[in-house]
């Protein structure tokens, strides 16, 4: 690969963030003056900012703050380590994506960056994730708390997360601490990746690449779920499963899979 | 039918919201009496308002604000809506006595107006669902935002909803774009009615009269769950119920239903 | 057993509580020296008091306070409650420990005292129960409201609770108004101890001693889950379950058991 692959493709990052932020302030404008009734809570949260990351930072200070951890705490929080790390805010304008394209319900870039909570605690846990990595503990782990008791979505901060997520509705979802999430997955409400109870050290789920896991799944374990799998709704998963296979039912066993689908492809 | 009886109907629901209304107001006033610690908690919530739309409106608009959605916005919108729309009101107020009746740790009107969440959340939802009629759907959709912020229920503003809904403990509950809920359901927490993510357009499903559906269900897809039905905690629901019949398991299967019923009715 | 036993056991649960609260205030100092960011956090909700008892008042007010119902008020009501039985502060205590002992991703006591919803929601509980007991329903019933909305955590205050239990998660947990816990019950996100919609009076699981439920385990009905039992993850259980014996799927069967287990002891 050429020596400038890396700046082209922080260039290419940067001109695609500011292509979706100017998408956002457009819907924005044109919100605020189809519903004068918005314009307020439009111009505060998005119009009046310079850059998504002073607006997710604005919008996410409000929504975490308490009496005792303060919005201009966590404001200056979210933008000191948004502005520093291009990666988190690459992937944020990787998910905002990916709810445009893989969530019907979605109509906007600026619908998901205000009102979807699953992109929301997402974005926030990049933030906890990394306080965590360098060892600042507390505050990753206050970070943590907040976010759950405000969007009920509880990923624990030493989990290690991809980017072009999709967390549709997500309340209830868990995600503990050793669990490893791959790129381009969806992840409904209610989904647990959490442990059995009988393991410590890593003791949580792997998730391959462009998995589906459907509403209330519950996959429990060191276990992985290979790329492009499917996880039905409702299953419980204590076992592996292989790349592009689907799992359903309580306990959870394959049906079709890779080799079916393989003469598909 | 004589041509009078639009006005009648009007005018009988009219005298049912007034009784109600003064037996919410009648227990406001004797728990204040019993609590003085919260006496000012209900002069502000109840005993201070002329009308249950009024109480109610001042009560949503508290519970939904935030630093950046003022409650004054919320509480003029939802007291324009309740005051422009009779039907809203006989549907809260029908809500009110499905929650006396078919809950029994119900134990006044006044419990269900101040401290349930799931008649909050339906209560706003339906104001959030005639601003998604008229196409105001920025609106619409940050009233939806609020509603599983605070509440943890997640319905669509598209979502149709009939009158006399129970949605009891209501955690967790999820209800997508095109799902239509007839009368008098009963839905418990971490129910949902979801898509199978495969389909676009009409995709959620379709609730009869009547149906009960248990703690955890999850029903994917256009499907009819018929009049009466009966779901079981924990199914998952693939395919149509017909009346009056009972679905349990993962895939639910049928179980006694309309056949057997019939003989016993 | 000697005539002072129950002083001695007074005295035993103070010093326990004594060296937990030190053992807080010692951590809190820690992390508020490496930490800069969150000294004025820690300040407020732990560095401040001069007890575990005024710690926790100050911070379950602060969680559970709304415009309607001020911190002032639930911070009164809750110091006069835990000041007055030393009970509710010893069962808080065994609670710490719990966390500290079974959960691997409880790194503190002042980690589990801030941050865990499940502990925070069993706390403010015990006070609502408290009230209850003393006929002061409406009271317990605004507090009951807040703990739902706050925490997602939904203990219909009649529930009786033991002590030394760990609500792990928390979120969407739902038990109901005649449902008793026993001690050392550790009890994961989403379990429902619901009935089953067909009785009244006595209608909801009573857990024995040392019991584990897994995450979105539905207990239903007046069953009885009998000490040591072992509920797997999403099993929906309608029957008795004996001591020291596994129950798992939907509908619940028992595997392994007691007789199995006997032998290994």
């Amino acid at each position: 690969s050429p020596p400038n692959s890396a700046a082209t493709a922080v260039n290419d990052s940067t001109s695609d963030e500011a292509w979706v932020w100017a998408q956002i302030k457009a819907e924005a404008l044109r919100d605020a003056e189809a519903e004068p009734a918005l314009a307020s809570y439009l111009y505060s949260t998005i119009l009046s900012h310079s850059s998504l990351e002073r607006s997710l930072s604005f919008h996410l200070g409000n929504k975490l703050c308490s009496s005792t951890l303060l919005s201009t705490l966590l404001y200056d929080l979210f933008l000191n380590t948004f502005s520093s790390d291009p990666s988190l805010r690459a992937a944020a304008v990787a998910d905002l994506r990916a709810a445009r394209v893989r969530d019907p319900a979605c109509v906007s870039f600026s619908h998901c960056l205000l009102n979807y909570k699953g992109f929301l605690a997402c974005q926030a846990h990049r933030v906890a994730h990394k306080l965590w990595s360098e060892s600042r503990r507390p505050l990753a782990l206050a970070l943590h708390s907040r976010i759950s008791d405000v969007f009920a979505v509880d990923i624990h901060p030493g989990a290690r997360l991809g980017k072009g997520l999709l967390f549709d509705h997500a309340t209830g979802i868990v995600i503990g601490e050793t669990a490893v999430v791959g790129n381009n997955v969806s992840i409904l409400h209610h989904v647990t990746l959490g442990g059995t109870g009988k393991a410590s050290g890593d003791r949580h789920p792997k998730i391959g690449d462009g998995v589906l896991i459907g509403a209330g799944a519950t996959i429990l374990g060191n276990v992985k779920i290979g790329e492009g799998a499917k996880i039905g709704a409702g299953s419980v998963v204590l076992i592996d499963v292989p790349l592009r296979s689907t799992a359903v039912g309580n306990p959870a066993r394959l049906v079709g899979g890779k080799e079916k689908r393989s003469k598909d492809d």
